[in-house]
């Protein structure tokens, strides 16, 4: 449903959020959590706004806001924002609607001055993990990563036949979620050569990243309360980037028959603005499914959800090596697609994450799985693009080439929205390095 | 390394302590999380000796421990266990040994009537989840297990290849951790019957139990650090029962390629008393694998482990229908094995977490993944002592038979060590219900 906050002609008193290409718009107003530059230890929430945030510790303590957007304020302005998202649409759509008014042009002078007291510049804020993920699921929901994958390690029946008729997940490790900026490791782990018989140890050599975007739950449910797709599309907080990175060799290896772990979880990437549901709106698609797909089973259909299930967030990955950055370019673009083209939606991953009685908590992460989409230059992994490491990718910045990541290489997701009857919705970026592996002879 | 507390001619002043068969002797001193009956807000930590618990709260706040012991008992005392556990040896080691004094028949009169104020009967306590458990994680190490399950799913290839090269494992779902005595539900979800093209939704119709235990993290370690085999073994605060239900038809269905998710995540039960890895001393024993097994890789290997690294826990699964109650009888024992069996060691499972950089935290809990020993009678799971649904399981107390379990049946899991130089060390028993499934055609 739109509403007021989704007007493409309103404009802030904030000049740079009307800046071309701005992803922090009056229409988006994501949540984070971040600490002023220089007092580390006051992590709070706050709001992106052009290249501004709003600090909501300061907000709470002024007297701009209504009720019940000023209890939610107070609520969104701890450490973390899992108590927000537990407050549900009740909670997030009064102080969403209040800072839009605060923000807006029509603001009268005297507020936006209150409310300038309680910005803090981008630049001078350290960004923090925005909640306290307790649980995190990872999905595999893209028929297309579904299939690109599959001709690399199944080829005679790349699609499993349980794909079409339920979002396939499995558990992912939350205690290594990062936030965008954080280097990590080249994992080490075992690997095994095609034809041979005994594994080698050592670090990975077919190191990956996964494009994906992933969802933050709003209030919980208790062990054996499972949600109706109505009732998990009420429940979804917003969504962010986010990078699964993968050792493609360590995961081969191991995944049978019990699927990936050390191959994933050495590290899991996300940007640290989560744009609301409310706010991805008007760029709300007809699921990723064709005609001659199945029917999905009753409780995983419905007609919002056929209609308006999906997003349309545009996406895009830069790679940028050493090489790019020692010449100052930016890196290059090597896939571009969008959210739309997953076959599963984000209320039919929640209600099958709940069906069979497994209770979620406020703050919990569930990603997408990656996304790619239905032409080969729209592979959310180096895996599909170099299709299994046989051809490589070409950096035609720096005129290198990759067939998977190599030390030193920088990774960056961006996601936007964009259509002709709203404002922009930007995602800002996911950004991880890869640092080299460290020597474990000693072990 | 035996000390003083594996005395096995010590006695407690607790005269339960002694009785035949008593699990909580004074060489064993578990820990758990527990409540006073009528005071249910007051967790804190407690230790069970005999038909009592000591409460770590009062013990605490006597004046009766000497430093380093004290202020290991105030961290103890906590709600949860999870700082106690990231305190390592240096906090675990003086709390148990001057608990032993304070308990032993050696101690003066004067002694013993300070402890005495600070218990509480079990029957009055109330336990609780003895820590919070930010990440769960299920191993797959019995050999025995692997191949009979691996008969039923992939009988051309029972093995897979990665098996006794490094401990297989999964994320498991933290959220749906519960403590023995909690009922759940049966799960909801799909399935496809053999030869059909088209799954279907419902009840589960193969829920199972599965025979593990559960072992919890002391201190934890930074993303990218890795633990040796050595280090490893002194993290390793101390074990648990735990039952992985499983809804086989679900699981089945939906694990290819990712692994088990629905089929595991509604409910996993521990037992409420962890014992001490300092306990389980004088049951080491070698690793469980055979003369013709390949060699593990360097990082998975040291003499010491080879040794010692495995422990000889006596298991038992009881089976309890509705029958058995309605008739007063405990139940019919479908299992007896031992955990000296399993392939793969504690120590090399959490090495082998954390060798590509995952990081674990104090509290994290793993399960060693089903335990069935070499003969058919010790079957960890009814899908293998059923030959995956094929032959039923007699219950000769009530005269029924068992393929699955059905509603109304409560598993009761038992463990304890037993030799001759030693006390006995047990675990309690680890006890779940299964509930009728809820109706969702409402969905």
């Amino acid at each position: 449903m739109l509403n007021f906050t989704h007007d493409s002609t309103a404009r802030s008193w904030i000049a740079a959020a009307q800046a071309p290409g701005c992803d922090f718009t009056l229409q988006n107003l994501p949540y984070g959590v971040f600490a002023p530059k220089g007092r580390l230890e006051r992590s709070r929430g706050g709001v992106a706004i052009g290249d501004q945030v709003v600090d909501l510790a300061q907000l709470a303590a002024s007297s701009l806001l209504p009720e019940p957007a000023q209890a939610a304020c107070s609520v969104a302005a701890g450490e973390t924002l899992n108590a927000f998202m537990g407050m549900g649409p009740a909670g997030w759509q009064p102080l969403r609607h209040a800072l839009f008014r605060l923000l807006s042009a029509e603001a009268d002078p005297a507020t936006q001055a209150k409310v300038r007291v309680c910005l803090v510049p981008l630049v001078d804020a350290v960004m923090k993990m925005p909640a306290q993920v307790h649980n995190y699921t990872d999905f595999y929901t893209s028929v297309h990563h579904a299939l690109n994958v599959g001709r690399v390690v199944r080829p005679e029946n790349p699609l499993t036949p349980n794909f079409q008729w339920l979002p396939i997940a499995y558990h992912g490790r939350a205690s290594s979620l990062v936030l965008s900026g954080t280097p990590f490791r080249r994992p080490n782990g075992q690997s095994r050569a095609a034809g041979s018989q005994t594994p080698v140890f050592g670090p990975s050599r077919r190191l990956d990243f996964e494009l994906e975007m992933g969802f933050f739950v709003g209030p919980g449910t208790a062990l054996g309360e499972p949600l109706s797709l109505t009732e998990s599309r009420d429940r979804i907080f917003g969504m962010c980037l986010l990078n699964d990175w993968s050792a493609r060799d360590h995961q081969f290896w191991e995944m049978d028959p019990l699927g990936p772990f050390l191959g994933k979880n050495f590290c899991t990437s996300i940007s640290p603005w989560i744009v609301s549901m409310e706010a991805l709106e008007p760029f709300r698609v007809p699921f990723g499914r064709s005609d001659g797909d199945p029917q999905p089973l009753p409780y995983l259909d419905n007609a919002t959800d056929r209609a308006t299930g999906s997003v349309d967030v545009q996406l895009e990955v830069l790679l940028q090596t050493r090489q790019h950055r020692a010449r100052e370019l930016p890196g290059d673009c090597i896939s571009a697609t969008s959210f739309r083209h997953q076959y599963w939606t984000v209320a039919q991953m929640l209600t099958q994450h709940t069906v069979g009685g497994c209770n979620v908590q406020s703050g919990d992460l569930m990603g997408t799985g990656t996304i790619s989409g239905p032409t080969p230059g729209e592979a959310g992994a180096l895996v599909e693009l170099s299709l299994g490491g046989t051809r490589a990718v070409p950096l035609p910045g720096t005129g290198e080439m990759r067939h998977f990541l190599e030390d030193g290489d920088c990774v960056v997701l961006r996601g936007w929205c964009e259509n002709p009857g709203a404002a922009r919705v930007g995602f800002g970026e996911c950004r991880g390095e890869v640092l080299p592996s460290i020597n474990l002879n000693a072990m």
